[in-house]
């Protein structure tokens, strides 16, 4: 990370793990204008959110907010997989459109990655689409040292399957 | 199926597709003594009971019971993957431990098939562990036409792996 970056990081973005009330709009929103995600994808995200504030870290469901002065501008949503020892999965991260490539994906999964290994976490698991729309997703991936863990055909519906990206922390 | 078996299961079996309260002691025994659960995965299939008794199918997943005369034989846990096209997911099959060898699981599972199918259903996936002691299972899943769609390896814990078996119906 460069010294440029290192400052618009910390000096216009703000880190927050406490889930608020307006995340659940600002995430809607946060989603809605990345075009990656379905109507369906975008109700989840929400119900994790309002499950959050309803029962703290018992939702199973952490967070790391960025935010900017203007508002939301990205988040993560990650936890322990049930019935596992120490694997975790990232549910979800997503930056505004129109921050990408700004290292703030990087940043938050960095951070997501830390926290999970300080929780006990020895393995990140994080599910994608093979959809051509997703190649910079997956390539965001293999680039943060993600290796293809499960890539299970037509999962999601004809000609969009699931690939599993894993990283051991 | 043999007519001798076909007149077992008509006679002494009675299919039920309804949660009553008393399932959730019932499958609670019944998981238990098998001998192939953890306490946590016991408490999640009572919760996926108590789930459905509360909220109906609304509850995302469905059940097919095995009952014989003394109580409950064995059953099946189903439901389709959210935010998939036409994947369904096969939670739990069980049958009492004094009972495997009957053609009771390949009952359950020809019938939990035959709904997923009628739902709309295209695909069942079904995870499974890589240790030993579930290697009949595995061999279960591959003798109804299952095939291995992804392998974990120490997902769930170290030499423990997730194995997800597939079939197209």
């Amino acid at each position: 990370m460069n010294a440029k970056r290192g400052t618009m990081n910390s000096g216009d973005i703000t880190i927050r793990r406490a889930v608020r009330e307006a995340d659940v709009v600002g995430v809607r929103e946060l989603l809605e204008g990345t075009g990656f995600f379905y109507d369906a994808e975008v109700e989840i995200a929400e119900e994790l959110i309002r499950e959050t504030i309803q029962r703290g870290e018992a939702s199973g469901y952490r967070f790391i907010f960025a935010d900017g002065p203007e508002g939301l501008r990205g988040y993560s949503c990650y936890g322990p997989v049930p019935l596992t020892r120490s694997s975790w999965d990232l549910y979800w991260i997503a930056v505004r459109s129109d921050l990408r490539g700004k290292g703030i994906g990087r940043m938050l999964l960095r951070l997501s990655e830390e926290t999970i290994r300080r929780s006990g976490g020895t393995r990140v698991y994080v599910d994608t689409s093979s959809r051509e729309q997703y190649r910079p997703t997956r390539d965001f991936y293999a680039a943060m040292g993600y290796t293809v863990a499960a890539d299970m055909e037509d999962f999601y519906a004809p000609g969009d399957g699931k690939i599993v990206f894993m990283k051991r922390l």
